[in-house]
């Protein structure tokens, strides 16, 4: 047993892309476990794109990282110790106890996971809230009905896999955009998307209408940038675009360079179409979280809900990783091995 | 009794702003009424911003007015001459009949209005499309809770006179968006909102901030362009922002001069704050229409809801009206006496 918690802080604030000296790896004392409290020990830690907002200082939703603060983000951990008479020793939890080895809680934001269901990395991932992200935001804003037309953004990603995968269950076609021929064959192939299209094509917007003869009615967006521009027109009357992220937009610091405004030729057609672009996030819609769990590892056992895991080894790695996470190259849901 | 229809067909289409050379004025033979239909003969004719989209022929959800063709819109007429049992010499209507002095209809298109319940030029506006639109978009997607923040632009018009005053009906704050000091009087002073802010001003974003120290939790958007850049940075989580219409942007051809990109913007704001866009169209909810007459006719009756015509007399002077509708030179809604 280590006798160090090993950490990662805020360094500094990035302007622009995040770079390795925004981050730093540090050594502090094991942490005291409190009465009441537990010992954590972190297994895996999931990289995901909000992480970049919370490293501005901008007003959001959530309080920016301080600087020297460890970084936020959520955790498969091991209880290493217990203090709390509702978790024991060897428990499996998904904990939000960010970039570190080690780390305390009182228990109350702990989420039990069962080892023997699935793998536990997939509590960060398909059974975690990447998963329930998809969930919520089709089930909720995007609601296909069977026949109608899904395109997903980011579709080999974390979030826009199982998009495009319940879409199908949902009795809808899906349509998935990927940068790259590797990704396109996967979410085609292996996720069983009705068609997936290549956004890096100089053709896209073109084999984009093809793959769409009726029109999108349901838009899922989590990527942002010139994609929109190739979606937009294709919206049928009443189309909904849940917007679940922005990742393309992550970095930019304030207004780009000048360039077209694209502000009102999308918010016309917003409105002459009757369009809902509806922003979310998961935690608007926690309550549906357990019935999506349980229909999830049913869709998972019987072969109708895949996933793919891009998992890097070290906690040292993790700054790198989520550099690379923000420029898409990673290849399915980026979770470190700590 | 004149003998001929006289009528204003589009000449050719415009390019940006309409000019006068896009519209025709024309004499036709009186039109002949088959069985089973009516002669209207206008009495008012109502000029709204969505007749600048059906000058184009850019694909939109109703078909472009061909060349030639006399220019669409709304009238109350009274009924001339009837071969239809439904419809008698004298009722007094509103009719989808354009720019026209005569028109014929089978009835099927007619709403009966009683000229003893107010002027009838109101079933063009406060009690018509314009004051529908306005109740439609506010009690279906709007939704202000009581105490709430409602923020309408062009607030001295047809529907953001209608928006700000409804919402007070239920309880919300009510601060109007108009161009200029006489108008912003008119929409404190007449109307009754909380405030209104000058967007000519040169402190609009600070005097609406201001405003707003509780933030905005309903933009009533029917204008488009500068004014969202204020409001944007105001809007609450879950904020919700029906699009009527865009008028700003009726002239825009195609994307404006290079500046800056405003989507990435724009679209970050509605993911982070769970914001809801949502473009719609009066018709979408058409079935509360009668219950939204009933409702408004008690309102002007308490004096609860004000309105405000600008009338302008010759079907002659129906192409310069409209040219200066499209500028914001109108105050109050935009009707012609025929």
């Amino acid at each position: 047993m280590s006798q160090t918690n090993r950490r990662i802080v805020l360094a500094l604030r990035p302007e622009g892309p995040p770079k390795p000296a925004n981050f730093r790896l540090e050594e502090a004392p094991m942490p005291e476990v409190p009465n009441d409290h537990v010992l954590l020990e972190a297994i895996y830690l999931s990289l995901d794109p909000y992480m970049r907002g919370r490293m501005s200082d901008a007003k959001s939703y959530a309080d920016p990282i301080a600087i020297g603060d460890v970084m936020v983000g959520a955790t498969v951990s091991r209880i290493k110790q217990s203090r709390n008479r509702d978790w024991k020793e060897g428990d499996i939890v998904v904990a939000y106890s960010g970039w570190q080895t080690h780390a305390i809680s009182d228990g109350s934001d702990l989420r039990r996971i069962d080892p023997h269901a699935a793998p536990i990395s997939t509590g960060l991932g398909v059974l975690g809230m990447t998963g329930f992200s998809a969930y919520a935001g089709l089930r909720n804003i995007g609601r296909p009905k069977p026949g109608e037309t899904v395109v997903v953004a980011a579709a080999s990603g974390a979030v826009g896999s199982v998009v495009g995968q319940l879409a199908r269950i949902d009795g809808a076609r899906a349509i998935g955009i990927a940068g790259g021929a590797e990704k396109c064959a996967f979410v085609k192939n292996e996720l069983g998307f009705d068609a997936a299209i290549d956004h890096r094509d100089p053709n896209f917007a073109r084999q984009l209408a093809e793959a769409c003869p009726d029109g999108i009615d349901v838009y899922f967006e989590n990527v942002g940038g010139a994609v929109w521009d190739g979606v937009m027109p294709l919206l049928n009357n009443f189309a909904r675009v849940p917007l679940c992220g922005m990742i393309s937009h992550y970095n930019d610091e304030a207004l780009g360079p000048p360039s077209s405004d694209r502000l009102p030729s999308s918010m016309k057609v917003i409105q002459q179409k009757s369009i809902t672009v509806r922003g979310f996030m998961n935690v608007e819609f926690i309550e549906q979280q357990p019935t999506f769990l349980d229909e999830a590892a049913g869709w998972i056992a019987d072969g109708r809900l895949k996933y793919r895991e891009d998992i890097v080894d070290g906690l040292e790695h993790a700054p790198t990783a989520f550099i690379g996470l923000l420029e898409g190259r990673n290849f399915g849901k980026l979770i470190v091995r700590v």
